[in-house]
């Protein structure tokens, strides 16, 4: 267990020894994947592979299959390895420094270098789901990472503007994070022989995903910037209109008439902006709105014919999603 | 027959109807996938994809196939939206403001914009490739989507190097340009009904794809601009090492001592080491290589068993290679 996966150890523990063999084969898989496509990825992506994250995404893979078909790894690999692509593109265009505690490509490389990465850690991804032979499989990856795409697309076009409704902002929630969670399980169901579950268990992603984001949005106006690892606000820093933003505007007129790129200048600013966001007692609303998603990502398990140690796994991951905000 | 495709007159000719369908067919599906992801996407991509390229790529996997199985049309739209997505970073990397004469993704909707556009089309690439159900053909593209960002990384690795040797450059041309030549061959015979013929068509990609490469370099230094539509020299200007440099510094020894970062300093230092290039003779050598690329092309054509006038029409597309530089 890494130290990004402390928070999941519920999940862990009721995954028991299968999901720790699939997940130590990932972290294998992914190894290679770095170190096998020349001296310049090994040098740009090893210390991004192996930074560790939570590996949430290949967990869901791996909880919504059934057993431990070859398939299974090299789908876990493909959804991770498409999630850092994304990172590595997020880190240029934030020219984000450091990422985990770790400088970024972009901090290491330069932009043409971390561009360059990000775009061979998103071919290696299909080449990995490619090597399983299942274009139905492909088809759901590709799916994502098109979505992933049009919700970066729209956060950008969004950015600063006092027009963003709370559906549009929903809507920018699946596209750029509920749909790979979405994926993951319906590429755990493909691969790993439960395709009758396919449609139901990428449900069951797909609003654990609105949640997981709702609920960082949440944070980082509520902070404290020790639990995100980042300065409160960062999201008002570089425009992005998140929930709790758009909620408080409506609660505090003042507040939506200030124009957030000129006032909020600096950390500093966007601390004091923060605060105000909370005296309106908006992130209490987001939070609340948030939580209705994974009630209803548990409505769909609930109903779902799965197996223990599965379906208590997967409630688990639910839950880990909300405990981190507590 | 766009302005692009004018230089492969003779190859249209040759293609015949079933040719022109097929391309009929591949813009149609380009302007529908254009449109079809999202407002943000038809706005930025619309232009890039509607301001029509050679289509070189899809005429390689129609002309590599026999017939025209279902599959071939989203073979081809894949290999020319893997194309743009490489443009489309390409340009946010170099800062370049017009392609073909129009605004580029980058000029339009700034870097942010640009990279989840070309994310995108690589994303719709995939899932263009992988609703014909065919896994292998989904390798290939990885194969050549993961060569492509290879050889970016390489370029970018070894800008202004004096270190860089015929053999690395060789094998960046390959990674960066013969790769996608070679996967769309090899998507033709594989989509078309013709598998056994994949690693030879293949072969005969990849050297066509390398002496257009080549021949580009050296039309970098030689010019004219009206040809090219770019300046002279644009390669110096960020540091790209091509082959007529590097034989050149080796031919003149005060030339191999400069610092082309600190004299390229504008298009008229670039245009005035073009010209220093060019006298010491290594264009020629440049294009006898290229040539040498060309030859073993239509050497490998030779010995297939391949139906007129498809052997004919790929003789061509050799030909318009070098055409291209007469």
């Amino acid at each position: 267990m890494n130290e990004a996966q402390a928070q999941l150890a519920p999940v862990l523990d009721a995954g028991g020894p299968q999901l720790a063999r699939l997940l130590r084969s990932t972290e294998a898989r992914l190894t290679e994947v770095a170190a096998g496509h020349g001296t310049l990825l090994a040098a740009h992506a090893g210390g991004t592979l192996s930074a560790g994250g939570k590996r949430l995404r290949p967990m869901l893979v791996f909880l919504c299959a059934d057993g431990e078909a070859g398939e299974l790894v090299p789908a876990g690999v493909a959804v991770e390895l498409l999630h850092m692509a994304t990172l590595v593109h997020d880190d240029v265009l934030d020219r984000a420094e450091l990422r985990r505690g770790r400088p970024t490509v972009f901090a290491r490389g330069g932009r043409a270098a971390a561009t360059a990465t990000g775009d061979l850690l998103f071919s290696r991804a299909f080449a990995e789901l490619a090597s399983t032979g299942s274009a139905e499989a492909v088809r759901a990856l590709s799916a994502a990472s098109s979505a992933l795409a049009r919700g970066e697309l729209m956060q950008r076009a969004d950015a600063w503007s006092a027009e963003v409704s709370p559906e549009r902002y929903l809507e920018r929630c699946r596209l750029k994070t509920a749909s790979l969670f979405e994926a993951s399980c319906r590429l755990g169901a493909l691969s790993g022989g439960k395709p009758e579950l396919a449609d139901a268990l990428g449900r069951f992603g797909e609003r654990v995903g609105l949640a997981f984001q709702m609920l960082d949005d949440v944070l980082d106006v509520s902070g404290p910037a020790e639990r995100t690892g980042k300065p409160r606000g960062a999201d008002l820093l570089d425009g992005t209109v998140t929930l709790p933003l758009i909620l408080a505007r409506a609660l505090d007129p003042e507040l939506g008439e200030l124009d957030l790129r000129s006032v909020v200048s600096g950390p500093a600013q966007a601390a004091a902006v923060c605060d105000r966001i909370a005296l309106t007692g908006a992130l209490g609303e987001a939070r609340r709105q948030a939580l209705t998603h994974v009630a209803e990502a548990k409505a769909v398990l609930g109903a779902m014919e799965l197996p223990e140690p599965r379906r208590g796994a997967l409630d688990l991951v639910a839950d880990s999603v909300v405990e981190r905000y507590a």
